[in-house]
């Protein structure tokens, strides 16, 4: 039986102006044949020259299309007798050999970040995580055992509230409402991190107002921040970061044209700047948002992260109305294999999050929420926070000291006094990503600019993440970079030198 | 100084036609011209007479929006001399007592389930959990002890995988391929439960193509998964489910005219209904997804509670083409207080997933991964599951012969062999909502059909979740269900009879 190519193909509308390849299109298109049955097993596919001629297509375009068909088992080819439908067993059995593969590519989005190299590295600056060394095992143990020990533990392994598990969520709220933090209107909810607190705000506040979707974000901005916003669909309007933290003039030019759904900031040890907003800032940023009816999110996960110079109030406790959306968590101060954050707002944000938190997993693992708690209350936490405070200071000072020492000439670093992050900007050739494409061959690696754009490309810029590493490391490692950027560096100018003379026309 | 109604108000819009009352438009147009600055604090606002005429409003309209406001602090009465913006301290300062406060109900999307009534119950229908009085306390207690002592302890404390803590993801993943589960092409993500499954379905499959967002699901369903796929936006296909699960004949009548994004059923013991799908339907479903292309997601969550009968063999198993992506969950057989489940799905599904797990919340907790992991290895979880088979045929029984006893002519009930939950019809006129009110008073409760509406609105149904009671509160409480519903029922026909005859024009 020969393919009657006209009438198959009649009702196919393959789009050139899609963002789908043809190719992609045209498998799909023959795919839905055979699905309905408009095309059985054993018939044989026209010639790609033929298709080609009658859709229009390239050549190429129709054997890519059979390639990808042949590959997923639908075609069979036959060498110089052509393409066939392979030969199923009947379809409608459903117990045969029925193996219509989907077309999984075609059905799923991109993926973001296809594919990792996964070279090996011995010093990493990529992840913004406390050291393991210096985790209190001991206390953890302890601590541990007198919970799965305790009555309590009936109650944590059975399904719980939306809100938290009520002795830490009674806890937090009652030390936020004493240290000013909370005020009598506010409500706190536990979540999986900061990063879920992230991810309920955006699910919240994004889905009100399809044509306002809005977000004024920090730039460069947390990685994890801007794309649990975008893939929201949000529209970011970014607000530069220098050494004073968020730039708030920027930001009221913004304000006076447009009312975003929310700003989101990191007054604190920002990351990936490592920078801290001023108190003067602080102070304006409240009132800008507050003058102009605008919600503000704070993320304050790095505070308790201060290594030299007095603590700075939140913003939700600068915030006269009380109305700033708090976020925190215990991931940075302690283990983040325990995934335990918390927000705080008033009451009726917290019922909404809850809502939210609800339809993504019910509520947060109890028996974390109840180790943390028993440490929290322990004064383990606060002991562990302060030692975590000493060995800051020495690898913030460490790296300050490496980078003073071997970053070449023209390299700028924030110099930040708190937190686990600062932040590098490379002199004009040189690129992060080039640079990281020679120091990962030395077995050093971070997350080059790009990663934190807001909307900027950060070409030049880099994250160095030192809270994971020793002193020794972090210094052996900054100066792999400062040699290998300096290197690059002599390279391109012993390039420039060899090249002609420029005509004068 | 007058307040110039004319000027001020010319560039209002104010939409008629918006779902959000015309006084909350107003009250946030006032809020909005303080906040630029266009009306200062102390101004005296245009009598509510005059600011309706002006703008063709109602006069209500205008005092319902400044009753807003000055509830609010941004207006003040005086009496006999009008409304007027309340004065501040200097809001350039951001020191003062500027407090603004955001109107949150404007800036917030509804709650969905508003105001719990909080009533006392002493036997509740309403949640599908395991009974607590039968975890397993000290062999919990014992495999945890192991897993802080030992060595990995450090592991569990850090920052882990978007995949799932790896031993656990190894394991589960050994397992399924043992059991013909798992293909070689598939891969493992672990979850926050079965409910952050869906969450992640919903994210990753509603996201790709705005044009279709179809999804199909049974009728009645389990409310957390219409509630996850709606507020992502899905068109949601209902298909109806009987005593042998979804049917399979409307389904085709669907697919041939729709190509939904995805198809998600429970074929086993589905939670509302009980009902489980049958060997002859679960090939018929595989054929039909598989033929006309669309993805195939179950959830199995229930089948390991299996009372009676044979197990059945998952759709994922049945199908040739291994393309189902299958959610299961350790909550409902062990501890839901802890939050572990997993989907096994080919890898690039996976692969999608894992980045929308990653912007959710990082990865599961690690510590009750790591426990979970102890306690299905050691072979706890099995004799578990083996003891809950038992306390559950029991329950199950409670239930039907109670429900055969006590429940009132024109009822009917399904007969599940096993899960948690079984599904109630009353005869008209009595409502679910209805007999709840009645049956609360009573220190009953129970979830109302309309609960679990996918599309119909089940005004008859109701769920019975059996799974944490003991079999005397389950053959009590049916039985107050029960005389409940015939007094109702009852005092119906006895209105009736007591109605006019109705004259014969």
């Amino acid at each position: 039986m020969l393919f009657d190519v006209e009438q198959h193909w009649a009702d196919l509308a393959l789009d050139p102006a899609s963002d789908r390849p043809l190719y992609k299109q045209l498998a799909e298109a023959v795919r839905s044949l055979v699905n309905r049955g408009a095309i059985q097993p054993g018939e044989r596919l026209p010639a790609t020259r033929e298709l080609a001629g009658q859709l229009g297509l390239n050549r190429t375009t129709v054997s890519a299309a059979y390639a990808v068909l042949e590959e997923s088992g639908l075609l069979e080819g036959q060498v110089g007798r052509g393409s066939f439908i392979a030969q199923h067993a009947d379809p409608l059995t459903g117990t045969g050999a029925t193996s219509f593969r989907l077309d999984w590519e075609a059905l799923l989005p991109p993926l973001e970040f296809p594919g990792g190299a996964g070279r090996k590295v011995d010093i990493s600056f990529a992840s913004s995580r406390p050291n393991a060394e210096a985790f209190p095992l001991a206390a953890f143990r302890r601590l541990s055992r007198e919970v799965i020990e305790s009555p309590e533990a009936a109650q944590i392994l059975q399904l719980g509230s939306p809100h938290g598990y009520p002795p830490l969520r009674h806890y937090l709220l009652d030390q936020a409402l004493a240290a000013g933090i909370a005020r009598p209107g506010d409500d706190l909810i536990i979540t999986n991190g900061c990063q879920q607190g992230l991810d309920l705000l955006a699910r919240v506040f994004l889905g009100v107002d399809p044509e306002n979707r809005t977000v004024v974000l920090e730039d460069p901005v947390y990685h994890g921040m801007v794309r649990v916003f975008s893939r929201a669909g949000a529209n970011i309007l970014p607000v530069a970061v220098d050494a004073a933290g968020l730039d708030v003039n920027a930001l009221e030019e913004i304000l006076r044209h447009t009312k975003p759904r929310l700003v989101a900031v990191t007054p604190s040890f920002q990351n990936p700047t490592g920078a801290t907003l001023s108190l003067e800032r602080r102070k304006r940023l409240i009132e800008l948002t507050r003058r102009f009816g605008v919600v503000l999110v704070e993320s304050d996960i790095y505070s308790d992260l201060r290594y030299e110079g007095n603590a700075l109030p939140s913003l939700k406790q600068l915030d006269p109305s009380g109305d700033t959306i708090l976020l925190n968590s215990y991931s940075k101060v302690s283990f983040p294999g325990l995934r335990v954050g918390w927000m705080i707002a008033p009451r009726p944000v917290i019922a909404r999050l809850a809502e939210a938190k609800q339809l993504s997993d019910l509520h947060s693992d109890q028996l974390s929420q109840a180790v943390l708690l028993r440490f929290a209350q322990s004064g383990e936490l606060a002991r562990h926070v302060e030692r975590g405070r000493t060995a800051g200071s020495d690898r913030l000072e460490a790296a300050l000291r490496a980078c003073a020492r071997h970053l070449p000439a023209g390299t700028t670093f924030s110099r930040p006094t708190g937190g686990m992050n600062l932040w590098i900007q490379l002199p004009a050739p040189l690129t992060a990503e080039t640079l990281l494409n020679r120091v990962e061959e030395r077995g050093v690696n971070f997350l080059p600019g790009g990663y934190f754009s807001a909307k900027r490309p950060h070409l030049r810029g880099l994250r160095l993440s030192f809270g994971g590493l020793s002193s020794e490391q972090i210094t052996r490692g900054i100066q792999i970079l400062g040699q290998t950027a300096a290197s690059e560096l002599a390279a391109h100018t012993a390039n420039l030198s060899l090249e002609p003379v420029a005509a004068l026309v």
